[in-house]
């Protein structure tokens, strides 16, 4: 929303046309921000928007505690109306069945004209040719991403060169910073496991056959019941599930727990302490 | 220190190449950051930058209450320290003789090796050859910025061209949404200048022939005090005062407060509520 990148570029470029950069640059402050999924990301995210004095909401099936809502400076609305009165809206859900695409055409469309849109989650989430749309026809104002469908993203992907588009090649969890943090953890999974010790519950993700990561297990059983749904004819159009069902469905399922109880064997799959933005991205979802 | 340019560029021009782009990106998160002038402006910085984890020092020569630092989420240390020590240094001071030039070949060779530092004050604060030495030379990871000397920068200026810099044309505060607030508060001077009425304490710097903003008061006195230094013979370079002696008069120094009793005729000078990264720009020292 600051038009930084033609900003940058005049810089470069030798120029020095303030008009011409200042007709496309907002500021943040003041704005109305809507988070999509408040799981850990979304509320970490959420914590560091606060004291921009934005003006803050988020869809969740489950709605967060008071304490929740109050530390992370926002508060629950319906999805209906986060989508059509935000002037920023962040997606920090994870790629299942429902939010495969959910933002669709007619949900980026319905979107404040003028709006930005951040997705830090998965590139499938946002229809790829709906976004283009959205952003050369001038309804959306900017996108800003890092995440691509699919990845590594051809040369051709047309987010490459769609209009006012801020977006990097999933490198925002590639830091040297994380990248320690992941060997550090990796290291002491495989230590564990090689000394017949417990792997740390936050570190599960497979035990014994079975997901024990909430998160994880969330995103397989949606996967599995979009699996038995796919045999059945193909809905029309007026059939299918409104963005409010659809999300509802999606956007904070609850998986169970991980058991905290003794289990052997475990299997030494690690869940990565993704860092993204200086973020630990832990369980997307709670 | 995410190395943003380079990963959009690569989006732009059709690669996908992570570990080109991940050799130069670190995490905010946990890093030390040092903030030279905490007057309004380094306080607004430091509430916005506390959500991020980081361990967070200021420099100003009247130290803040602990009240106030506890809601800043930084702490006091002494300016030497500051340099030397910090990840990121962050310049929210005003341009005053005994800033101009302060972060000069010594200060910023004297800064951590790979540390960045970070300038939306005033351009001449920092010398310009001895920035792009120490870019070049590696001692310095990065540089962010987005002030100039002088303004506009000409084609030509180094800063330009200088590795791993992520300036703007001094367009921070020049976003639409500024523009208005400039506009709304020139029109209330304006209109309580023509109806004989008073003008806003916040927005006076000058009255009667007298500057009464303290902001300004204290850049004219230390101005005043340089012309009479300079009458003086030159001064050896042993002779300079060290990087604490000038820091210290300058980080902070205090002018008095605006009158509140009734003063006629007003100047009608208007103090511009300078918007800046989704700050407001009000009085830079207090």
């Amino acid at each position: 929303m600051r038009n930084f990148v033609p900003q940058y570029n005049q810089v470069v470029n030798g120029e020095w046309d303030i008009a011409g950069l200042a007709k496309r640059s907002y500021d943040l402050e003041g704005k109305t921000v809507g988070i999509y999924g408040a799981g850990a990301i979304g509320q970490l995210v959420a914590m560091r928007l606060k004291p921009f004095d934005v003006k803050m909401y988020y869809y969740k099936r489950s709605r967060l505690s008071n304490t929740e809502e109050a530390v992370c400076g926002f508060r629950y609305v319906r999805l209906d109306d986060m989508m059509a009165h935000c002037d920023v809206i962040v997606i920090e859900a994870p790629l299942t069945p429902e939010t495969e695409g959910l933002f669709d055409r007619d949900v980026l469309f319905g979107m404040k004209k003028g709006a930005w849109l951040v997705n830090t989650a998965r590139g499938a989430i946002v229809d790829r040719d709906a976004l283009v749309e959205a952003l050369e026809e001038g309804h959306l104002a900017g996108y800003a991403g890092d995440v691509w469908d699919p990845e590594p993203a051809p040369p051709d992907h047309p987010w490459r060169t769609m209009p006012h588009h801020m977006m990097t090649p999933h490198t925002a969890g590639t830091t040297l910073d994380a990248q320690k943090h992941y060997a550090e953890d990796t290291r002491r999974c495989l230590e564990a496991f090689f000394a017949g010790e417990e792997i740390e519950d936050d570190h599960l993700i497979v035990e014994g056959g079975e997901i024990v990561s909430g998160t994880y297990k969330a995103i397989y059983e949606a996967s599995e019941s979009q699996s038995s749904t796919e045999r059945l004819p193909t809905s029309t159009r007026a059939d299918r599930p409104s963005v409010r069902d659809r999300a509802a469905s999606a956007a904070s399922s609850r998986g169970s727990p991980a058991n905290g109880a003794a289990r052997t064997p475990r299997t030494s799959t690690v869940e990565q302490n993704h860092s993204s933005h200086g973020m630990r991205w832990c369980k997307m979802l709670e």
